[in-house]
């Protein structure tokens, strides 16, 4: 085992101070570093070791999944430290792409496989999401104004700042496309007086939202229609259009064509917000997120999306970086995944609670270390002269808050 | 002439509600629209026209500098109005893009052409430039709190805008790109402390910025040097990296050779701000612009910005688009440079007072219109944890206005 020997020894040069334990399926334990231990990591069989070696990510994932890779201690670290290797150190590049994931580059999200993809993920089962998503059942960056700021505090502010950056104003109308639970859609509702239409592939998010907006008495002000976003005509145009976390399913193939529609759809003089997951340069799907969590996803570069955004008259206004308030969402979602785990464990078992686990720290891990960011882009359709001609606006009434006004009547239908 | 007045037809077909009258060399003419006369257009040739109908932005350009073109009235709504024209409106498109500009994508500006182009511009002489750009010398789009802010209070508020993105602390050392005639590079050390490196090709500029710096007793903070950005080398990093309408001369090839060499120049976690006119979508420079006004240059797409930058480790973390605020900072200029039309044509000649003129105006429309726009991109060396966590830090102390503790001591050394 030199070769897996020397993959830990390299990934150990790069410890960032950190102590840890590795023991192998013999039972030789070696501890690197010297301070209080962060974590121990148990292999317990040679087989394993050897996958890792030729497609570290996907088989780390499988492998820490199934319960053959156990980590004891703050597996965020290890992950930290996992993504800050250069994937040369694993395996010679050549053979590494040989041997890795390619696909996910390629994958087309026609409408069925899209259907199918956001039931794999989004129709585990609302109980589930409920469990740990807070309130508002918003499954996306939340915006921190404070590092200390509650879930449900952190998510109502991010509603009243894309809010704010869509220029909402009593009467207009608004498409939301990937609508989730329909939190969102509610308080532009409530707050702005827009009436919207949500789109969303899952039938689960669907029969959730529905009831939520009869009980609030919404359903005349907010349509929620399974849809899939290439089946809406232009016929009726949206004097605005927002996309909060839905992006990342459209796959990298079809980035034009999603943002064709949407300057289709978007009126003259129109504003948008994308609210998505993105990288700073081009880079294939981490294998395992690509086929064992968001099958189909694709994480985009800034110039992957305001290049077609450009070419089909999609004006950018304003982009924010949001990187760090993702991995502070995914930290709050984490702990409360924790606190619900042997609830968890119950509905599905302990493989899947294990999967998910490891899906909220890698994630928090690859916005800590700078894999993976989150874009918040402001784009208008054709050139708008109305836009106020600084950000200001996007900082007032710090003291009359906005988002303290929304009450969350009711948490479940 | 039934190619050319079908063309003359076809303008007045989309005048956006103008009043116009076109005069041609017989002396006929033809007024469009009902409403009181926005301009009179004179065409004294008929060779004028043919030129027109071939490559229709060069050939206006120099006709109405040679005064063959002859416009009475709103240059600025005729310019608005040509911009808005569909090119293929002209002539075929394929014709036109054989007979057209063509070379401006390709162009390559070595160091000794950029020193050239440079000149050519730059060069024309400090008490030119002095004479309608305020009394902050700086040649770049301001940021206007208020419509009606004056020219020199917005370029303060562009320094200022600019050191809060730049998170500029007492001690730190900043490069400035283009210092051009080195006011920003006085503000930043002066308010913030910090040591500046400024570099411009413009022998003419370094002159003044020198006498500037020596009578306000900077000359130990700042240092101003006479050096193309390919000649510095990495040995000394900066913390803080600001290049402020420098970046449309680089020319669209060396566009990455640039972003390279600005992050092998930056510091980890280093901050910058690239402040540069821009488009949304690639497209040719306009031909006389790119000919006769700023030979060399190229306004570049977000994504050809973006895209190389995160190639090279340079995070994106804010953009922000100040389009009017371009038009409205050429506006300013417009209005100085009339009043100073007097003495410009005693320096040069009525010939040159007409082709600035129309450079100003021509620009002004192009960002009306939408064509062109400025992006102010903040990015960083790597992940950089320290950036606060909203954008709330650029828009405080509104009332403690640090902008207005600037005064400034002198306008000519």
């Amino acid at each position: 085992m030199t070769a897996f020997a020397r993959l830990v020894d390299r990934i150990a040069a790069r410890r960032d101070k950190l102590t840890f334990t590795v023991e192998d399926w013999d039972g030789h334990c070696r501890t690197y570093g010297t301070g209080p231990e962060d974590f121990v990591v148990r292999l317990t069989d040679r087989r394993t070791c050897l996958r890792l070696l030729v497609n570290p990510s996907l088989r780390f994932g499988e492998a820490y999944t199934d319960g053959t890779i156990e980590v004891r201690g703050d597996l965020g670290k290890l992950m930290e430290l996992l993504l800050r290797l250069d994937p040369s150190d694993v395996l010679p590049s050549l053979l590494r792409r040989l041997l890795d994931t390619g696909g996910s580059w390629l994958q087309r999200n026609s409408p069925f496989r899209s259907r199918r993809n956001v039931a794999y993920h989004y129709n585990l089962g609302n109980e589930f999401f409920r469990l740990w998503l807070g309130q508002t059942m918003a499954y996306s960056c939340a915006y921190f104004r404070e590092p200390s700021d509650n879930i449900d505090t952190a998510q109502e502010q991010k509603f009243h700042h894309i809010c704010e950056k869509l220029r909402l104003e009593p009467g207009l109308t608004l498409l939301d496309i990937g609508c989730g639970w329909g939190e969102f859609a509610a308080y532009a509702a409530t707050h702005y007086g827009v009436h919207v239409v949500g789109i969303t592939l899952s039938e689960e998010q669907k029969r959730w939202a529905d009831d939520m907006l009869t009980a609030r008495e919404l359903q005349d002000q907010i349509k929620i229609r399974l849809l899939d976003y290439r089946e809406l005509k232009p016929e009726r145009l949206f004097d605005r259009i927002v996309s909060i976390g839905m992006f990342e399913h459209v796959g990298r193939q079809l980035i034009p064509r999603y943002l064709r529609a949407i300057s289709r759809l978007l009126a003259p003089q129109g504003v948008g917000v994308l609210h998505t997951i993105g990288r700073v340069a081009p880079a294939p799907m981490d294998a395992w997120i690509g086929t064992r969590v968001f099958p189909g996803a694709y994480f985009p570069a800034l110039s992957e999306i305001v290049s077609p955004m450009g070419e089909h008259g999609l004006h950018t206004v304003d982009v924010e970086s949001l990187r760090l308030h993702y991995a502070m969402t995914l930290d709050r979602w984490s702990e409360a995944f924790e606190q619900s785990a042997p609830a968890v464990s119950r509905m599905y078992d302990a493989r899947f609670v294990r999967m998910w686990r490891l899906y909220l720290k890698g994630s928090a891990a690859a916005f800590r270390v700078g894999n993976l960011t989150l874009w918040q882009i402001q784009f208008t359709k054709g050139p708008n002269d109305d836009l106020p001609l600084t950000r200001d606006y996007l900082y007032r009434d710090r003291t009359v808050d906005l988002a303290n006004e929304y009450t969350l009547e009711r948490n479940a239908p």
